[in-house]
Parts: C-alpha cells; structure tokens; sequence
C-alpha cells in the first residue's frame, strides 16, 4: 500500500490527520504538486484526475479523492470511529461534511482560482465570480458560527471526520496564498479551531 | 420520520431511487420549491440551508442533504448494500460518487445558474463562467465515457449509490430546462443510461 500525496495540498492533509487519529502510519509517496508531477503519464494511471491524494493498494487497486481513502482506513480499523457509529450518528456527520465542503470548500477553491495571480496563467480569471463566492462563504460561515454555540465540534459532541475537513479547509483559507481568512470576530470558529488545532493530529 | 422532499429536485429523487431499491416507504411532504416553500420560516428550521431533501426522524433531529438521508437508510437497512460492503468496495464507491458530484453535478448546477433565464433575477449570470464549465463537463464526460468501456456501472460490476447520483444527474442535464444534454456519441454512457434507467427504481 502507498499512499501519494503533497504537504501542499489540504485534500492530503486531510488524509494525514484521519490516519494520525487512528494511529495507523502508511508509507507516503511526495508527489511535487508545483512542478506538475501529479500530471505527468505515470501519475495520471493512478488517478487520472491528477489531483492527490491517491492510496494504491496491493492488487494495484487505485482510491483517489480523499474521504474515499479515509473511509477505506475507517473500514479497515473502524475504532476510533470518525464517520459515526449509530445511523443518526452516520447521517449527522455526513450532513456536516458535505455543508462544510460544499458551502465552504469549493466556493473557496473557486475563489483561489478566480483571483490568486499563481493561477493566471491556468484559467481565464474572472474577478466578479470570485467577489460571488467571497460573499457566499461570508454568509455561511457566520451562519455557522452561530450554530457552533452550543456544540464543540462541528458535527455534534464528538470530533470526527467533519472536523478534519473544516479545519484543512479553514487553514488553507487562512494561508497567504489563498487569502481570504475566516473573521477572528466569529468566537464559537475561533474557539472550535483553538481545539481541534490542539490535537496531535493537527500537527499532520 | 418525515422525508421533504420536490418533484422539481434531482437530489430529491436520489433519495426516492434509494428508497425504491431498499424496498422502503417513507411518508413524504411535497414541499414547492418554485413558490419558495424551501425558504419559509417553518422550512428554514429543518434545514437552514433551504435546500430539499431533508428528513426529520421522530425525536426532531433533522437530516439534510441527500447522500446524507441514504447513508441513514442504509445504516437502518444495510441490504441492498448500495454504499458497498468491503472497505475497498466502499472507498471505490465512494471515488465514484465524488467524482460525479464535483466533475458534472457541481459544475453543471455552476453552468445552469448562469445560463438560463429562470436564474436571471436570482444571480448576477457570468456567461463566460457558464462557458468555462460547459467545458469542463465535456472534458470529464468524454473521459468518462472511455472509462466505461469495460464495465456496467459506475463504480463497477454492481449497482451503487454512484449510479444513482450519475443517472439523476444525467437526466437533469438533458431536461429542457438545464439544456446541456449528454451527446448521443458517447455510447458506453448511453448504453449505462439505458441500462440504470430500465429499472423500477429509475421511475421514483
């Protein structure tokens, strides 16, 4: 089993602290993001979208797309649990992973695209849709804090694999190169972040 | 337990396929997206994101988001296992999935909100960024279709989760009102389509 993946890219770091939570260590293929190795042929037969991370299993078996390797280490080890235990449990988290990825990730990402002059020359930027999702995520995220009043972690009482994508999701929007960081005027974000930030995992 | 859920909504139906092929029945509250009853007040409590599907289990807990809704009936019920029952079926499954929401479903819900007129009052349409995603679709889907050629499904030889989300996502694209139909040339995607549509639970 390998697993590729880059320290510049918060999908495999997302992968990276599900495996430090379960304690379990597989062995890691850098791939150079920057220079373009997660396209060249070799790479696109693992994961022909050539993005990271990719686990490759023995029987040459490629997994991409990051909660797809982690739910494949969930199934593997399944204690401690991140994905939920009870089918409301399952369902919760689940609920809370896709809110957080698709009210919050991928607006950001199409924000990074639209204005960040690193990806000029890859696509025909338009700044109005990056000012659109800039406002979109703004919305959700102060719905969110108000939401977080009650709770610690983002799906309910227990950390678990929703934690994992908002905090990557929240340090790479904090990151220079992204830019658009999350108001230290949201308390209950600043507070949870100050938790999960705490786990050894995080340190992934 | 209650399932709100429209007619007008092809995450809806996901969940109605779901439900056919368990064999379960849920009551349902057809909630009319168009007049806005997906925003009311009332609605907004169960889902705050104003968005059908949305289930509402006896103790008042609700579960939005329609992958979400079937990751609970599938815990409830687990046969036909439609998320996959060894952990590499599941992560494979899972790949598949991901792949369909954020290389077609997504980008297609992008090229329909700045496209079409019955989204002109709602968004500030970027023609260009319709464009760009139009694009993106074809890139994928003529891949996709590649990638087919030796198998039935989506994720493999079996029916999945994936095939739901792909075939609901299919025909909302060839409705008349989104407007970006599947070429005909794609044939190892026409014969999945004709194939996942011939079953009774395409008819939810």
């Amino acid at each position: 089993m390998k697993l590729y993946q880059s320290y510049f890219s918060p999908n495999s770091r997302r992968v990276r602290m599900f495996l430090a939570e379960k304690g379990l260590e597989v062995p890691c293929v850098d791939v150079d993001i920057r220079s373009g190795q997660s396209h060249t042929p070799e790479y696109l037969k693992i994961n022909p979208m050539g993005a990271v991370p990719a686990l490759e299993l023995d029987d040459d078996t490629a997994i991409a797309e990051s909660v797809a390797i982690c739910r494949y280490f969930e199934a593997l080890q399944p204690e401690p649990r991140l994905f939920g235990s009870t089918p409301k449990e399952i369902a919760v988290i689940e609920m809370w992973q896709r809110r957080i990825e698709l009210k919050w990730f991928v607006p950001l990402t199409q924000y990074w695209l639209h204005s960040a002059p690193m990806w000029a020359y890859n696509v025909k930027q338009l700044p109005e849709l990056a000012e659109q999702n800039r406002d979109e995520i703004s919305r959700f995220l102060t719905w969110l804090d108000g939401d977080m009043a009650d709770r610690e972690y983002i799906a309910g009482d227990r950390y678990s694999m929703a934690d994992i994508i908002a905090l990557t999701t929240m340090d790479h929007a904090n990151s220079a190169h992204v830019g658009h960081p999350v108001s230290p005027e949201l308390h209950n974000l600043a507070r949870w972040h100050q938790r999960v930030s705490g786990r050894p995992s995080a340190r992934a």
